[in-house]
């Protein structure tokens, strides 16, 4: 059966970044700890005045292809996965094929276009579409495009205002793919919850420790859903296991979690025995508060085992590394860390094909998936590829009053009393020019 | 190869009725027949005050599985096509399942959910992703629930208010089907247009001339490219073509469209020369307008030749049945179209195992899809478990007074100064009950 799978990867942050400890924190008159150690966030990444969903997205697949030396006819399907569209109708891969056929000849009539939507989810999900039509051997020689891109803004002075981000990223999904290859067991763990919803309005209501517990709950049956499918899965298996990662400290609750789940009944168990005990079961307990309060000591004395540590920092703390610098991007969130993951083996010029991933995506309303990625033999130059440095490097650095300027030019209903420059020199991009007749948003390529 | 496609559908339509010639027309002072014979449309329907798109396409669920003797477990996923969300994160599949699972034994925790938007074309798209999964290997012996779900409401007073209708279509994608064979063959027509929007509004904004024209060209791309894949399409291929129907009279253009591209370099033309020539070939004319000019003279006189009469009153007419009764449901219309063809062949005892159907969707902003289905075996216990002409029988026929509350109240960012009672008494129905603390919506059961 031919491999299929992620061919190429681009990311696009947001050009204007807010630092956290150095310019949020004494705004809340906070210890800037709070943000670097407590979330794990340093900074966010913003869009500047000219930038949106679609012109990040835009911007991310442009340079996939220019890199890849594709042109449209390569590609036959481009789904986009948001939750921040901004019409209810139309969806934003139309704004996006528009964008790209404005620069390269020919055009993509003949490309299926769609958008999904849920939550933080939606990328995998349209991975997973994506795979799924070249599984059926329906692309015609071709490769999809996939492109997640979202503003992640709250309300102002609401608790997720530090977590917020900017960005997008661009994966071409292919047959015989140069960095991972994707396979047919997938896991899910899916209810429906309310811990974070955006009823007829751009910014969330989060109900934050509801949707803790339900990330953790819906990854565990999704663990366990992908275990029915695969199999028992073994510790030493993964390389790395990139998480949804709304901010690196509710990963760190989730490695944890995971971790306690996979070593239950294996040599993992009775290797910590001696140090921490064995893990609580149920039927030990009078009742489930009892136990409830026994696996919570267990977890406590587990984080603190130097096999945990070891292998949190093996497999875990390398996916956070972008994460830590841009914020939550939502639908692409667990494709950066996935990034993070591959630039670490790079870094650490790692004997790497062959090695698996570990995958674990996450929407709040709320499902998780996990599944398992195996890295290729081309995956070293896709990753050297990455110009994602010099973007973080060159954002500009917002003071808190351009923060708040920012924050209000991208409301959708707010009704500016001022006019807003942009901050930085658009170049080799797609921009945003304004609303046309239909109040439809129209953009331009700048050379 | 296992066949894969439609195995069972059902019908909900909202519960109210608006009487286009009875009571519209006199209230705008406008002759019946422009609606009854220009737009092809007898009555819109209506959610009641306790209906919306959940409410709507769990109901069509309920009745799908309870009349297949499904449970949670046969359904590995649910995918709801829709441009009337009212969350910009959480998807409709999660409040649905949340409805079923309120009353079935076991739970859709390990189904995968989602939701696809691409104003009316996203429901053919959701049923394209479920025969990929299943293609692919990946259902694990389970079957997709795809629901199509609208509340298609315009502004008061926008030229669309007469094609307004509400209503959801549920369809069990499955191997083995009962119904309808999907196949591997499909053609795209796709641009970025900009003929009908929602940015950030519930209510279209429509470009009437353009959003009609840009219909016909995609239709003519996705038909091109269709007969790319599948070979030159015959005339008499297909007992019937299913068209998205925003309307009956919109339908009729494009059906002649598709005809007059379908029969060039036949016999068919041929046939027809005697009587009115052959068709006009672009480079027989000096400039386009002259080739237009002569194009439209081609059609004008197609459209009286018994020929074409023939085959339109045979493959297109039976399947715009439902629609004049109902009006747009957006995303679930082209399924209304194949219902109501089936329906005719039901009707007409036809001798239907192995006919094809040529579908053909289309969304605004813009894109067609057009792919065939083979019928199968079982069709016809399908087709006759129906029960739409009850749904449509037992509607309630809203005064012009009424219709304006109705309106009112599905209007998300209307302060209703009054109460509105419901018109009808929900009955063994899932209902809007109001809003929970997060404002989501929520919903009950009802004996």
């Amino acid at each position: 059966m031919t491999a299929v799978g992620i061919d190429a990867i681009e990311i696009r942050s947001g050009k204007l970044k807010l630092d956290l400890p150095g310019t949020f924190a004494p705004q809340k008159g906070d210890d800037p700890e709070k943000y670097t150690k407590g979330l794990g966030l340093t900074n966010s990444s913003f869009p500047d005045v000219y930038e949106d969903i679609v012109t990040m997205g835009a911007n991310a697949a442009k340079r996939l292809m220019d890199r890849k030396g594709l042109v449209p006819d390569d590609i036959g399907r481009i789904d986009v996965a948001t939750e921040s569209a901004f019409d209810h109708s139309k969806p934003v891969s139309t704004y996006i094929a528009g964008c790209l056929e404005k620069v390269y000849d020919g055009d993509f009539v003949h490309a299926n276009k769609g958008e999904r939507k849920f939550a933080c989810v939606a990328g995998t999900q349209a991975v997973d579409d994506a795979y799924n039509w070249i599984r059926a051997g329906r692309n015609r020689g071709r490769a999809a495009l996939v492109i997640a891109t979202d503003t992640a803004l709250y309300a102002r002075g609401d608790p997720g205002e530090a977590t917020q981000g900017a960005g997008a990223v661009a994966m071409l999904i292919a047959e015989k793919p140069n960095l991972v290859e994707l396979s047919d067991d997938q896991g899910y763990g899916s209810k429906d919850e309310t811990d974070f919803l955006k009823p007829n309005q751009q910014f969330p209501s989060v109900d934050g420790k509801r949707s803790m517990q339900v990330y953790l709950s819906r990854m565990r049956e999704a663990l366990e859903d992908y275990e029915s499918v695969a199999g028992k899965i073994e510790l030493d298996d993964f390389a790395y296991a990139p998480f949804h990662t709304p901010f690196p400290g509710m990963v760190r609750k989730a490695a944890l979690l995971a971790y306690r789940h996979v070593i239950r009944d294996t040599e993992y168990e009775d290797d910590l025995a001696g140090e921490i005990g064995r893990q609580p079961r149920e039927d030990e307990y009078d009742d489930r508060e009892a136990y409830e309060e026994a696996i919570r000591g267990y977890m406590d004395d587990l984080k603190t085992t130097e096999q945990y540590r070891t292998w949190y920092d093996d497999a875990v703390e390398p996916t956070l590394g972008l994460s830590r610098e841009v914020g939550n991007w939502y639908t692409s969130s667990v494709h950066v860390a996935r990034v993070s993951a591959l630039r670490d083996a790079l870094a650490r010029d790692r004997d790497f094909v062959g090695e698996t991933l570990l995958v674990a995506s996450y929407g709040s309303g709320a499902q998780a998936e996990i599944h398992a990625e195996t890295v290729r033999e081309g995956w070293r130059s896709e990753v050297d590829a990455l110009d994602i440095d010099d973007q973080l490097e060159d954002r500009y650095d917002l003071s808190w009053e351009e923060y708040e300027d920012v924050h209000d030019i991208h409301e959708y209903d707010k009704d500016l009393d001022r006019e807003i420059e942009e901050f930085t020199a658009p170049e080799g991009e797609f921009v945003f020019t304004g609303w046309g007749r239909m109040n439809e948003r129209k953009y331009e390529y700048v050379e």
